[in-house]
């Protein structure tokens, strides 16, 4: 059990440090494969209590956030109705879920064509504001084109897997914390494969180096990292992919709306988006919708709509989600209000934590990951905030980020007051002393 | 070039007969291979060139469906502002996606909770909207559990990929005419596969006996097929589950909401929904709006729920889109009224070809199919009809169905009235003779 248990939580990420010894020895058969009838219930049941045993059994917070009062929310657990808590780990990163031009948008779709697109892009489903979304968010990157996706987890999959599958004898070399969709992307286009480690570009050049020089290469890699909130050195990996005549990717779903004068992402901020040849994002986190796209050039645009299962075998954006997006990227590309209200709550939560001594991780961007580094203690201060404070943080534990490195991961944006951040140090700072965590000097 | 694009069409489709011979010798390098740079452009200009050469280049039609007034819409093709058509090929079957119920639903929600869910299931995107559809579309398949998906496509990869991994040595059998998205879930799932011919049980039955009885197995099947409109034998295919002690998996998708006293789809009108292991459906299409799930045992559920990377790696379905979800699944639980009148509209319209002598195929459902044998004609065909007649149905080509095999597929509903279907018969009989096609004889 153990072995295939873990070699599945392998799949989802390219760090090394995920690793652990397999404790079957290899290619050992299944118990219940010897001599015996499979018994199925017994392996799905075994499979749950390896998560209880481990401390990582998700349980899913019941919630309904509170339109026009953003970041709080009403939470249905426990047997009282529903009890007032404040959201610290939305991806809605800039409230846009509940901007007024959103809203007025959906609604009048959704009056307009009604609820669903009835279709795929190609049958019956290719609305004309699916057309205005991608010529304004090929605008936003710069780039001739764009595609929708039903999500940045497809757009991801879709597209790398097409990819990989198009470029013969393709060797895609990717980032080590790449997310768990560009990983199986990755795998599904069939490609030999390279991890570089995280934002090493002596590594990167060494693996470009290795191999054969007149071989297909695409260079795998996100602008924001997002849970350690690092970013990536853009035109450092261009300048590689130019020496070694590789495509890049960026994902930039954890960036879009964010960075940059018009919200194009790191790409736009660094100046690097031309020098990119796929940018990745999502609808679905600071354009507070749904959903997920690619930019590149005409022909990249046209190869993956034309052969990627994942869009084209799929029933295409409802049409209201698709009015909403639009409504917001174009409100973003004009208002840098919420970009910098994000950008100085961020910076004031990351000072109060520090402040107070709180183990704060690194981070160049708007995410406030704070380390426990054990995924039964990341759960109780999570619990403690949710039923003692009303704060409603949820810890992150393997597999998505590594064992050993769980944390509590804020991202305060532009409906986050300081008022708020300084209950949230002070309740933080009760719970580290009950529990007695270990607090940092502040340098 | 021909080599890798023939094994990447292949991709789409288990059945034989899309097959083509491989031109370029097997295992020849790509000429730009040879001894100098990849020309990127050159690879992917020549990827659709190729889709030019065999005229299945695909061209999106332009629309937004009139709410209120469906099956009309307006087109945005050509030059003269959008013009009035009737839409005959959309999979929103029962005009749900217009339901004033669902509409109510949506408008509420989004001035309740906002246009998105700002995160993962796990990472504050599960809202009580998610758990109360959940429990409803466990109860309509008489299931312990059900879960989301953003769409039908990610159900199906997601669990077929993620079931082949928990279980050791499984062997998948998968029906030839399976739908895409289950084909790669079940290449994801690194699993053996075999494939049976199209719902032939001695085959099945064949390919099971041949293999370890003490093998884990799944039989993946779909309800009803939605290009040919025929259905599964499903209690003969549990009989050899049964027998052999596989697990089955039934998509529903072009069934939910549209059969069964209570919509639950053929599994529901068989009488056979206890048998099936895992019942998977779509929001999108019946139902009208978009997203997909399955339901099954409460281990089952929970076990894809904690290990699949395409449920637990992406944002939530919008809330917006779960409450219209909700009141149409309640709504079409409680109403035949739809599905009869849909069930008239098909048995009608079949009837107005067949006396005509359009060659319509044979099926048994809702679906409607026209068969033309030309990808070139197909298209032709559709592009009179909507320029000259005001009528929109999409033509079907490879890979969507065998080369050969092209075909127009109309999907008549409720909003479809008798005088609409004979205007249509009237039009195509006279497109049929202009391009000199053959009429069949009526039975």
């Amino acid at each position: 059990m153990t072995q295939f248990c873990e070699s599945f939580a392998l799949d989802f990420t390219e760090n090394r440090a995920y690793c652990r010894p397999v404790i079957a020895p290899a290619g050992a058969a299944h118990p219940k494969l010897r001599g015996m009838q499979v018994n199925y219930d017994d392996i799905f049941a075994r499979a749950i209590d390896r998560l209880h045993e481990e401390g990582r059994y998700r349980v899913f917070i019941d919630i309904l956030r509170n339109k026009g009062a953003f970041p709080n929310a009403r939470c249905f657990a426990g047997h009282n109705g529903p009890k007032p808590i404040t959201v610290w780990c939305s991806n809605d990163y800039l409230a846009m879920g509940q901007h007024p031009k959103v809203i007025a948008a959906m609604e009048e779709a959704l009056h307009d064509v009604g609820a669903g697109s009835g279709g795929t892009r190609n049958i019956g489903g290719n609305t004309h504001y699916h057309i205005d979304l991608e010529a304004e968010l090929a605008d936003l990157h710069g780039k001739e084109g764009a595609l929708l996706f039903t999500s940045g987890y497809i757009s991801n999959e879709a597209t790398l897997g097409t990819l990989g599958k198009l470029l013969p004898n393709c060797i895609i070399y990717s980032d080590e914390l790449n997310h768990a969709s560009m990983i199986a992307g990755i795998r599904n286009s069939g490609c030999e494969k390279r991890v570089w480690r995280h934002n090493d570009l002596a590594h990167l050049e060494e693996l470009l180096a290795a191999d054969d020089p007149d071989a297909a290469k695409l260079i795998a890699f996100e602008g924001v990292y997002s849970m350690d909130g690092d970013v990536a050195p853009i035109h450092a990996i261009c300048d590689l992919a130019d020496k070694y005549n590789a495509l890049t990717y960026c994902d930039e779903v954890h960036a879009v709306g964010m960075y940059g004068p018009r919200g194009g992402g790191i790409t736009e901020r660094d100046e690097a988006a031309h020098r990119v040849t796929i940018i990745e994002g999502t609808l679905g986190k600071a354009f507070g919708v749904m959903g997920g796209y690619i930019a590149a050039d005409k022909n990249i645009v046209d190869v993956i709509r034309s052969y990627a299962p994942g869009f084209i075998f799929t029933t295409s954006l409802s049409p209201v989600l698709v009015a909403g997006v639009l409504a917001s990227v174009r409100h973003l590309k004009g208002s840098s209000e919420e970009r910098d209200a994000q950008q100085a709550a961020a910076a004031y939560l990351k000072q109060c934590f520090r402040d107070a001594g709180l183990p704060v991780m690194d981070s160049v961007t708007h995410i406030v990951p704070l380390m426990v580094g054990d995924p039964v203690r990341a759960k109780k201060i999570s619990d403690i905030l949710l039923a003692e404070y009303g704060v409603y943080v949820q810890p992150i534990n393997f597999p998505t980020v590594p064992r050993g490195t769980e944390r509590l991961r804020f991202t305060p944006g532009p409906a986050h007051d300081e008022a708020m951040m300084r209950e949230l140090t002070q309740a933080l700072v009760e719970i580290w002393g009950r529990l007695e965590l270990e607090f940092k000097i502040a340098a």
